[in-house]
């Protein structure tokens, strides 16, 4: 068999890799991107799951666009966003519309490097260019904080259609963009009249500090916006929503029909009853209140076990820790805490093929570590440099 | 926002647009493919339903692959076939997998038109050049049979990759390959290297007369079989399976991965429930048995009010007739019929644009029509002449 292009140019995961090797017993996996298993909300549709097979209605085709009560709670929820929703499996396939909805071969996408690789996998298989926004560069005038002068750079090419940020808590390191970082980067958007995807899985994972505005609301007309229930919710039922102009969203709307007709119902009345459950705000701070403990945890760890080793970023919530190592490889260290029974993943992981790869870094994730096992996880890890 | 040429090239469908109409009060629909809501399996997953949420494993993220219990189920049901499985959001989404895996911009796709247009949607979102093999021409040696000597000169340019047929009760014609048909198409297939997706989505819905054999057992290294759950099974949550050579399935999931991660979990080990369900194979029955009713009812009242009009091709299964009128147009009738409060779609809906179109049909479906409500269509019909 002759394959696509494409198909042939998509790399299996590293991280994938990892992944597998984490499920073996005895390991301790702080590799992944899960949410906590004891704290998923089945309890809050559990009512509603038993409910299910009497409404026939949701075992029978439904809408493009999605389940019109879900559509209409999140409109409700949200009233300073656009009112243009539509349902997708999981913000991953968000990303596959917009991906198909923009990108001509060879189009220009810019993303912070190191990212998350799904993201840039979606722009890869339909066929565009990376133009790399290298995090904490040692040329840019605040290392927190991405380089707009380097961002406006590539918007001046001219080749550039989409900018993918994840302006809280970005996967892999963690940080949260500014108030002015904001406000600058949709200046620059409008002014060169670029599509600004604001992927939003972890802004509801806020465990301290304040939250900042979200990108859609400074850029109504050229951001969409990118929900994830994964995170707060189920990642197991594959929802996700997308906010943004109505022109994208109609057309998003006729990409999502010839990729799959609809996203299921059922799933769709699920999150719609846990985003209106009374008890839903009690889970979102139960969730954050426990993140925060992970992560205050696994940093004393470190800092009582590996000083010296080890550079922590303070992080104010999501789900990961970047942390910088003051000698050796990523890549070598996560290799060497498998053999410890212990599956992180190399900072390598997360640059695109072809970009300049700093292996200095590993990423570790806290949020679905069991606490009883953080003291252990880090003692593997110190083992493994 | 300027989008991308594949994205601009869509156009939202004419089916769509009918079915919308057809959702208004006091109109009866023939228009969509539903199966008979009446009919849907749902006591037979109600005690699954119930205790879903203590499932609290499938409310996590899974694997890309799909849920093992369920390709678990699928291999053992299917011991003729390869034991490869892919589980995917409806076969529409294989169609989509497929087109991604297989094709680059310009590459070739037979297709028998009239044909179902959501697969030629997503093989043009893809780029793909469509070639018509025209059913039921007269130049065929059997009217009724694809017409070997077209295909294989589609074979020959050397530009086509992929031919995507529906051996069983074809959308919209209903048809069935005998045989013979099979046989050289699959010999054909394999002369000239080109993949064959059955897609198979009414296979199980026989009503009459015998089974033939299913493509991917003659041709197992070059085909791939498309499972859809939705016509058996519940189309609102969005279920299909793909079956074929190792080498595709292992791209195939990394496509999946890169598109929406994996298939939800809940609605995979709802279908899992049904289909090792003692009950399954007598809902099948029923389900035949009831479409044979509809369709042998509707059948009777065309003949007693319209045999001049109208020429009828017997069908032993699937959910559709294939009307031709002896007179007048097909999309004159489908718009009359709608001020009548009857919604069909015209031939013409199922020809690729570009393509030759012949305006002298209309599509029916008998699964998802109330009985007593038949004979009123049928006049309703008959006035819109």
């Amino acid at each position: 068999m002759e394959f696509s292009r494409s198909a042939d140019s998509l790399q299996p995961s590293y991280i994938r890799e990892i992944l597998r090797a984490a499920s073996q017993p005895e390991m301790i996996s702080m590799a992944g991107g899960l949410p906590a298993s004891s704290l998923l909300p089945v309890d809050l549709i559990r009512a509603s799951c038993v409910l299910l097979t009497d409404k026939t209605e949701l075992f029978q085709y439904g809408a493009s666009r999605g389940y019109a009560p879900l559509i209409e709670t999140l409109t409700k929820q949200h009233p300073e966003q656009n009112d243009k929703w539509l349902i997708c499996n999981g913000s991953q396939q968000g990303l596959d519309l917009i991906s198909r909805a923009f990108l001509n071969h060879g189009d220009g996408v810019v993303a912070e490097i190191p990212a998350y690789l799904g993201a840039l996998q979606s722009f890869q298989l339909a066929g565009a260019e990376i133009y790399p926004l290298y995090q904490g560069s040692e040329k840019s005038h605040n290392q927190s904080q991405p380089d707009l002068i380097q961002l406006e750079n590539h918007f001046k090419t001219g080749r550039v259609k989409l900018f993918y940020a994840v302006p809280d808590f970005h996967n892999p390191t963690g940080r949260v963009w500014s108030e002015e970082t904001r406000t600058g980067v949709c200046t620059l958007c409008r002014h060169y009249g670029i599509t600004l995807i604001e992927d939003a899985p972890y802004r509801e994972l806020r465990f301290s500090g304040d939250q900042h505005s979200s990108l859609i609301t400074l850029y109504p007309e050229g951001c969409i916006q990118l929900k994830s229930f994964s995170k707060t919710g189920f990642p197991g039922i594959r929802m996700g929503a997308m906010n943004g102009p109505a022109e994208f969203i109609t057309i998003a709307e006729r990409i999502k029909q010839a990729t799959d007709l609809h996203t299921g119902l059922p799933q769709q009345a699920m999150i719609n009853t846990l985003l209106n459950h009374a008890e839903y705000p009690n889970h979102l701070a139960r969730l954050q209140d426990s993140y925060r403990e992970r992560y205050q945890q696994l940093t004393s760890e470190l800092i009582r076990q590996m000083e010296k080793q080890v550079q922590i970023e303070v992080v104010e919530g999501g789900m990961f820790i970047w942390l910088k190592l003051t000698t050796g490889s990523g890549s070598e260290v996560a290799e060497r805490a498998l053999t410890h029974k212990l599956a992180v993943v190399p900072g390598a992981a997360f640059y695109p093929k072809g970009q300049i790869v700093e292996d200095n870094a590993i990423r570790l994730n806290f949020s679905n570590t069991d606490p009883i096992n953080i003291t252990e996880a880090v003692s593997r890890l110190r083992r493994s440099f």
